[in-house]
């Protein structure tokens, strides 16, 4: 394993518009999981200097909403034009900072990118209804109007996408945004965000105007700046990515003062395994989705319930897979399996491990600590599979990290109760080419995630549909469909014309 | 004034299918607000009952969700059949149950009925989207299935239509509903839901199945029983309607479970008259959706915002139709006001009165109780209009009674701004017969409620919009538009056909 | 066999509100294919006529638009219950007139009753779109509007269900209608239509208006007739049901008056069996599709394309099940064949059967005619099988009867290729078990016809989906989905409500 | 009036990547209306090549429908940018070509870049439905797959923005395209179709394939060759701009083989001017869609139907503004009224005008030509106003040239009737501030044109809404909305994965 050149990041840093000198403080420690160096120590903002913030936003909003939904389109197009040309420099900064391997680095900008041309789209098809009145002389509209400040918060395992998707299509919706990266990933944040900044530095609208100052904010900080957003009544919608834990604390403060919210928490996602499976894709398909980014995507895979008559056939091809996989510099190409964020997420995943074997089950293959030279401070490990005898507690609890428990089944009715047996409700799929078998997955029977697959992982999902999943999960969702209706407010309006006034229900007053 | 038929109000009830003594306990006294008579005493639910009429419902949904939905409309259709049937009688239940005049028992009733073929339109039409996939030989597809029990907590002002808007369509759905009535009002929610359990009985599939036991049940009782449902993690869906300190309990809670919820709560509707408004047409409004109902239907007008040019001329025109209001006995042809629901309702009218008064207001017209012979136990109340010099603190707070604050402005701006400035944020309306004045109002910078109508009251909707509101209201719709996809889970499915695995966003791994 | 209770037909005709006495004619004779007998002799309207039935379709017009769409969707709910409660006798009336078996009869009364339900729902539902604008001050919407007469011109194989498809949809878009039944099967249609008019008779407006006079007519004619309305610039769609001939020459008439049009037309649907196909429910499938209304659906089953590896236990089954089918009186119950419609149809039948031969066919069962006693007139035919080398010329004509040519298969992409190499594109089906095959006939790739099945049969669609097909088919859609927007004209209206007049495409004139 | 800078036209046309050298020939002259120079003399294609160019875009067809949409999105997003680099060019060669003065240039330009970003969003928003089918174990879904080839055959007064329109939304669903530019403008067609092959050329889909040969092509010629488009099985949708008469024939062409058909014909456009309007604003938005593109346009207002009480001023302020129009070059800033494309439309428009004495008219303004130095050749004219005493024949016709007739009334019904009382039904407008009026217009009574506005002109459409119009204008659409379902092809898919065989409608079988 030769290293990667890490001498160069300032530059890149340089190039993504990220001056680290203005930025500087001592609040916030960016190590890059890969070696453990500090990439940069940066200052936090108080929290006492959110209302402002806040305020700020409030007033972009008064003049963002009324620029015509088409013109917001073009800041989206000069932004995705920006993050297209930054693609390569941002991708580098995510695999430094998160440890994502280079191709997961890219393709996280390839769907902000993607991401941008969608609410392009969008910006001339925020469509409402109208609508036919059952009374003479009158018509019903409904419509979309603009909401309001959006406050983005986000983990670090999406550092630049999951600010995009939101992003994106606030802004097209005509919502100023307040982005409060990881503290575990701002570099990533900020070099995400200043391609949008350098987008409104080019934006005109046709009649002149320009970008409202305040439209697009970035706050680093930690739990209090988040704390802030969340209880503002000036913030219309809090768009939260994190644990069910995050979720659980900030469903309720966001209910309680009547705002509206996006929650993407946890995911425990499975996927079942029949005797009508294409083993090999079923192979290659577990593989990417239990190892991609360390385990670490919340659609990762984490649960695989596999037929008793496949299941020797299928570990087996599993384990020689496992066992060939390249784990270490995910800046090298070639290999698969980078660091896990931090010593916690090792430590989590060692305390899963002993639970697991705990409840009876047997590790077939991984667990243990690489010591990848020349980083001895990164965080290595091998993807795990354990074999389980049930779906015990620690089956039905999400460990942030590559390890893949393993359930064998009989009858297809139980294979989906498992899957739907946790309190995550995320992502999910079937291996199987028999119709029957892959319908009853996806049919009111079936699993009761918000992404439900078929032949393909549970992960690495396109733009085009709504992204997001039930229960634990939160329930909400984000990116395509209708997921842009989400961050407007609809006015239901009924327009007499005539000269009477007939009320609705054939109803006779006075 | 002579008394309405009050002696035969047992004689409806049977045909209504309500057996008093089968309900008769000590716990739930029902009065009516006409003469302050008691209609029944019912027994309450120990809400130790509920784990297992919830149990029910969870069993019964395992059943219907897989009960076709087009077959699933054949019981609303049947529903409908039966609430058409009882209409006289059930709206003769809501008039003297909750004080509503005959022709609005009535109206409610045709709401009811109206849901009902909507549920069945919708029943063929629960669609989701196809969605073309950016790998070759996939596809995606998003699609609404059944969403779990769904727990109908109405308020007294509509005790029929209310729980039908849900009903109707959550059964549609694929979902069975619990209803807990107001304790106001449960003679009326009883009447309504016996016509459901006798479209029940009718019930078959063409493949042959009844519908499951447990589909619908009905719990009469307290705060306990409704916590019982808020609470409980097999209750997919809260559907609760009342005031918005009712809701900043229930949000909270429902989010920390990660349950789903409608609210529909508070309102302070507000119609602002400019000087190019049909101002006999406005009075008539006026009237109409601020005392009718005796101003306890949420969407009661509490705020008049008239043009100071044309006050004058409107205050002159609505105080002499206020002086002209047949106020008694609702059951009584020509009545237009009934009763109050009860003492309290008057007190706190008459605490706002003051508050008024004290906040620099003038009563124009108003306020005192009428002793309605030969129902001194009434509460029946001259609608009140007070001229309020500024929106002070009184008025931006809903008074669920017949008081209407009158304000003037000069521009429309301010009267846009006074209409927003209030926590609530359900409904609104602008008389005016000038587009530019028209357009604004229901514009992007215009009304921020969830309904914005022109030349008609903010009262009265219509079931084929989406009903509800912003802000304090809840956030949340039902009825019509697209409210049915609350009542559903969304499952967005990619399937891959072909023998390769392309990942999303062009990634390559391995 | 014995015979069905003729002699009642009188008392039938009379409770679905037919006086033959007033219809009474030289022109129509109406003859049952059960066993020849004429059923009425029936006066045709003069062509000369017509421009007064136009007439006065386009003054209820006038009318009938401007009656909200909620309350057009009352008469479509009176229709349908008229319908139910006439569905014995009518489907008894299609049954006698044109030979379907009772079940087939009831099941076309079912169609028509669930088209009136579907479409009131759809009368709250008729939304166009709110349209975000790219100039300040602007929006755009579209509207839909009623387009004006429509003309239904009939088959005789639906007699009663496709007027209903027609005019359910366009009396709720707010059309009226002229009905041209077939001249095979006038008192079908008048049954249906009766039931309208009681419909029409019932219905009053909640604002008090009656339908209009003229609203739905009947004309009952040949070819002139059918002429009269094509080419009339005052109707404004014309849905004609037929051959493809037919269709040929509606079409560009109806072009060059710049008319609409809706086309169903030929069928030439095949089914694919594959190796993964459950054999047994294929030949359910294939018996109920290819014999059932004697082969006279144009969605009947007309080519079988079965891979070489399942082909002979495939035919074994199905020639066994062909061997047992209960061909006769059609209104015994246990008939699953009925008669042909007449002579003519026999002798087609004949002519195909002789060309397949000559095309290098063998006749595996059936094609001859069976003397039904004591029906000698009936041409009652054996449902035939014809084992074909290669889809010749004969294949790939659509002969309106119970004619089923098999062709072998090694390649799916054969089978599909076969499948499309017909100028008809209405239905077709696939019979496996296999996701890949069954996906890839779903997919861009594979069926070109309006409708693709997946192990059920092409024909008995439900009315929530489009129904038509491509290519000779005609290429337009009716019943479900969104096919009633062919029932009304759109419009889009840009609303400019500020002082300003930019351009759109950001030019700036003058 | 200076000379434009004619001599750097070659230069222009080299950038725009045109090769006049390759394309040389006798058979169509290309000259400037501007001042009647021969731009080009280009060689027609024969008819008997338009088989072969055919089917290479038949066998395009067969691999781009294969290729993801979200993948073919990809082609027109670089076709907008190719575009929006080469706007001033082409806008240049559109006005040299056809005379459109620069700023109308320009914008044909920007709106074919707009639809490339309208269908870039397309490209992952090609939804169909899911359907909830009413048997168990069964779905439906409606999928839209591509078509076929697409040909495009423009008019000359659009000669870049028709082409792109169709296109990028043709490409996008799946589509190859034969474009036919006009014969007067086929270097604005080269110009905008060479930017296309340029994006063809850098396109690569993430899984390696390139564009297929022969997926868009552009054929010169005449009558003949749009003939051999027009009536070929393997064209599936022609898409023709043009006239009413063109249309007329067209049509039934295309009905006769059952293809699919676009037809965007002759408007005769009227706005509606009431007491209620802004009488500065309406001016302004008379001249410029009455004289822009010197009335070419087929969104031409050709007729101003104006209240009595209002006509003399607005005329007033109407005769100043003509008064002081800028005629000529249209390459000079300033100028707002450039060349007729011909002597023809010149001649055209005196017949007009003569005929319109006849018909008692009266010539206010206008109708005279220029003689627009050093431009002797041009056919520039003095835009015209005719008052009209009534809705003669003369007025009923579009006639292609800068002339506006005047009617004057008294009621608004009126006005209305003489709005629709033409055969076209293209565009339509209303100045009014007066509500009622306005919704009036707007309403099932009112303009019965494709497109209806308020306060802004006929002409000039966004391309988000869809746009065409009724009756004599063809009755399609194209551009936004959901124009692009006629790209497509709909396949409904009733799905069975159950073991069951359960009938539609209930039908019980064998």
């Amino acid at each position: 394993m030769t290293a990667s050149p890490l001498d160069d990041f300032a530059t890149v840093l340089q190039r993504c518009g990220i001056d680290l000198t203005a930025l500087q403080g001592s609040d916030i420690a960016v190590r890059s999981p890969i070696d453990g160096t500090e990439l940069a120590r940066l200052a936090a903002l108080p929290a006492a200097h959110m209302p402002a913030v806040i305020g700020r936003s409030d007033q972009a909003f008064r003049q963002w909403r009324l620029t015509p939904a088409p013109v917001r389109g073009e800041l989206v197009r000069l932004w995705g034009e920006e993050l297209r040309r930054a693609k390569a420099d941002i991708g580098h900064v995510v695999s430094r900072e998160v440890g994502k391997i280079v191709q997961e680095g890219l393709g996280e900008v390839q769907e902000a990118v993607d991401i941008c041309e969608f609410a392009l789209g969008l910006s001339r098809q925020l469509h409402g209804k109208t609508i036919v009145s059952e009374r003479p002389g009158h018509r019903i509209m409904e419509q979309y109007h603009p909401l309001g400040p959006v406050a983005v918060i986000t983990a670090f395992n999406f550092p630049s996408a999951v600010f995009a998707w939101n992003a994106a299509i606030a802004l097209v919706c005509g919502n100023p945004v307040i982005f409060k990266p990881s503290e575990k990933a701002p570099l990533s944040g900020l070099a995400t965000f200043k391609a949008l900044e350098r987008a409104i530095a080019q934006f005109t609208a046709p009649f002149g105007d320009r970008a409202p100052a305040g439209l697009a904010q970035i706050v680093l900080g930690g739990g209090d700046v988040a704390e802030a957003l969340v209880d503002s009544p000036q913030i219309a919608l809090v768009s939260a990515t994190g644990s069910s834990r995050m979720g659980r604390a900030v469903g309720p403060r966001v209910a309680a003062r009547f705002g509206k919210r996006i929650l993407e928490l946890g995911g425990n996602n499975a996927m079942i395994v029949t005797p009508a499976a294409d083993l090999d894709m079923a192979v290659r398909a577990i593989v990417f989705s239990a190892v991609g980014t360390a385990g670490q995507r919340c659609t990762t895979l984490r649960r695989l319930i596999v037929h008793r008559d496949v299941k020797p056939a299928l570990l087996d091809k599993l384990l020689k897979a496992y066992a060939s996989l390249r784990i270490g510099d995910p800046l090298q190409p070639g290999t698969l399996v980078g660091p896990l964020i931090d010593e916690a997420a090792f430590n989590a995943m060692q305390h899963a491990l002993a639970q697991a074997r705990q409840q009876g089950g047997t590790v077939l293959a991984g667990g243990r600590r690489v010591l990848a030279e020349p980083f001895p401070q990164g965080f290595y490990v091998e993807p795990a599979i354990v074999d389980m005898p049930a779906q015990t507690a620690i089956v039905r609890q999400e460990t942030f990290a590559p390890l893949l428990y393993v359930l064998s089944y009989e009858e297809l009715e139980q294979a989906i109760a498992w899957n739907n047996d946790v309190p995550q409700g995320l992502s999910s799929c079937i291996f199987s080419n028999d119709l029957r078998e892959v319908e009853t997955f996806l049919s009111a029977a079936g699993s009761d995630c918000g992404m439900a697959n078929v032949n393909i992982g549970p992960s690495g999902a396109e733009i085009g549909g709504a992204f997001g999943g039930e229960k634990e999960t939160g329930g909400d969702r984000e990116s395509g469909s209708d997921a842009w209706k989400q961050y407007m407010r609809r006015t239901t309006n009924t327009i007499n014309y005539s000269r009477e006034l007939p009320l609705a229900q054939g109803i006779r007053f006075g």
